[in-house]
């Protein structure tokens, strides 16, 4: 019987700016990518969301990103490799603290925006972040995009891992997303994306845009919860999987 | 045969910016108090520092303050405990997780600045911050200003922690130190300043300014590394407590 | 024909981050103070709402806080007043340049939150702010809160200044305000809310929680823009001023 | 009879950090080019420098570059080219409020680090930064790069401008420089590179690599003040200029 983890980024708000649908998503996903304080989040909302997620009795993992509050961490940053490192290790390292601090345990790492963009095209970058948060949580689980220079770091470094695949979004026979813009690049029914997710997680592999299957790591799914149309489709995912008999469970991590 | 620590503060510089004679300290202390980012520190200097310190076996401590890089963490803030322990939380978390990445573990745990001049003299503060501390890392040794309630704090929460005293400053029959302007307040003179603290070591207690002794903790000595001047105060000390058969060494924590 | 100003804060959002509802305050108020970058804003939010404040008309205004984004400027900050001075200065100049960059006027200045608490009640403070916001835009008008030693500043330093009070805080005999908890201290109901600033207008003074009028400055409202509450009350004082004859416009300032 | 002006980067010193040898340099340039809060300098800071370049009567100029402290703004930012507008509106609005504080004016603005860089070889993004100068301080004189994306966009947006050439750097035919690491890349001797810059002066053009003058701007030299070295070489330059008869005076800017 398969099993499948859903992920969401949260704790994506800052001082007195709230943002994101976290109680929604609390009761939506297995998995919680917590913000580390320097793209969002701050030491307040980490605490706060953590508490929550291990509450729900979600997995709580470091969600760390650029230095860059203003652009989100969307922006790409040219940094050294070693200055990457040690910039993960210690987002990944607080964000370890405050998960032990309220009784949780950090079970998984996530890159965010474009640090997680660059290591997903630049294995010296991958290997630099993931290296960073093996140093600060070893035994960590890397949440990786499946395909990328991300899953190759993780595999070199020899992190336990975890594939992830977009439930919105649709792949080109490389493994790598349909640009959007493109016709169908990206999904907005439900039952589509849901049915999909189901087919991709059967077939152990992702469904590219023209209809074949490519033999690949399904281990998590991606989703959003920045509106209402997120929501919905978050959960229609969750309802047709669990009808689908899939059970919800997080990851615990490939080996190699 | 009595022994004593010295301990000053490291990393204290940030991005291209310089500041400290942290080599020179590091020949001299026992613990080094490592900033964490929010006052000083990055996460470059950070990871640097800490692999030096260990490298000399020295002590490596974190040093949380407050966000507030342009004062340098020495201008008040005024933040609910709740925060304060979240920021301390990570804060120390951080710096733990880049002392075990450098192969070394983070031994302990001193206020910085304003953050601890407000926990001196406010028992909430004091407990809030100590309270992130213990969180972030189950057994740090809390660095204490003698008869503080930073003392008390560490006490109530059943913290093991070490009493600091401050080699270049006279105190009151209060254990509160002389405020600066006053005369004698700051002692200029190394030899002045080593015999004082060889005295305090032997006594077992705070020299006050008018030649009494007070019984309190005198764990370690606080040292200054900004400029010649103290770096020729901070060798005199160890010198004159090396020639009198003081051994210089880390402290392993009061408990009650 | 008595006229009136109404003033509210814009231009709080930062980087990903939305706040208030500025759209519709934009079609209520007649003054707005924008946030310049310390405590909230960003350049790209200062641009997008200078423009839009002044495509609708509305008089635009620097609102300069403290250094403390994630605090919101809300915490008090012990600076020395050499700081404050060229921290204002460099807000306002940025404020201003926006402004003018947008075909606008920089016509006004209002201190936020911590830093405003503290220009009220200690002169120095207020001294500092005032003449920085003076010296980076000489002639612009300072709102002052009516009665406290913001107001005493503007005078000393011969800045055109406006009285503000406030729609929804009930006020003492000296003109301090009903601290909140206390019965009584928060208007709630619109129309309780606009018929006082009615009379307060009318009879150009403050009406003190024991129904007194004490003659002072009431030149501008501050209205709020946090929800749907305070947008109802922002609207219906805004109607009911309107409705009574009253003149809406901004400030033209007080000399002396 | 050829006159020159001799530029550098001052104000780079943060909070608690000194930085470069401020007092020296203003005995030796003509131009000070006083960084803005984002990669460096603060309100403190900046105030007290452009003050004391007023009083040397060294021509006041802002230097905006990439909000990104730790990075002293030399790591690359992707930043949309309306963003980079009001970025640098905002910095040079600041700079100009406390320059024009200070009795000084605001004369010129030049571009910091990886955003220079980015603006000398990005049409576009040169054309976005200096608009934001140009709305902030209408009349500025554009220092730019000879030869490269800035001089053109100033010559598009019809500001007033003025060709600055590096005294320690050699070119290539293209007028670009010669990558460091290169043989001859960097210009060690002060005498030899006095004695260029003094060759280029009286052509008119900046003499490349392989001996040929190539006619371009030269209206500025940029100077370094960081280290014993750097303040030989600049003090070198200065004197050699002074005694073959070359008038040293802040630019004017070129039309056109």
């Amino acid at each position: 019987m398969p099993t499948i983890d859903l992920n969401a980024d949260l704790g994506e708000s800052f001082g007195p700016w709230p943002m994101g649908r976290d109680a929604d998503l609390l009761g939506i996903v297995t998995s919680a990518n917590i913000a580390c304080g320097m793209h969002a989040g701050d030491w307040d909302v980490m605490a706060k969301t953590i508490a929550a997620a291990a509450e729900n009795g979600v997995g709580v993992g470091a969600h760390p990103g650029f230095p860059d509050l203003q652009g989100f961490g969307r922006r790409d940053m040219a940094m050294p490799v070693d200055s990457l490192r040690n910039l993960v290790c210690y987002q990944v390292g607080a964000a370890r603290a405050m998960a032990e601090a309220a009784g949780a345990q950090l079970r998984h790492v996530k890159l965010h925006g474009a640090m997680a963009n660059m290591a997903s095209r630049d294995l010296a970058v991958a290997r630099a972040c993931l290296e960073g948060a093996k140093l600060a949580a070893p035994g960590v689980i890397a949440v990786v995009i499946t395909g990328t220079c991300q899953q190759q770091a993780a595999q070199d470094l020899g992190l336990p891992w975890a594939g992830e695949v977009f439930a919105d979004r649709a792949y080109q026979s490389d493994l790598t997303l349909v640009p959007r813009g493109q016709p169908g690049a990206v999904l907005h029914d439900p039952t589509d994306a849901a049915s999909r997710v189901l087919r991709m997680i059967e077939a152990g592999g992702i469904e590219t845009q023209d209809g074949q299957i490519c033999p690949a790591a399904v281990d998590t799914i991606c989703l959003h919860g920045d509106g209402d149309t997120a929501i919905a489709m978050a959960r229609a995912i969750r309802e047709m999987l669990e009808q689908s008999g899939i059970t919800l469970c997080s990851f615990t991590g490939r080996q190699g």
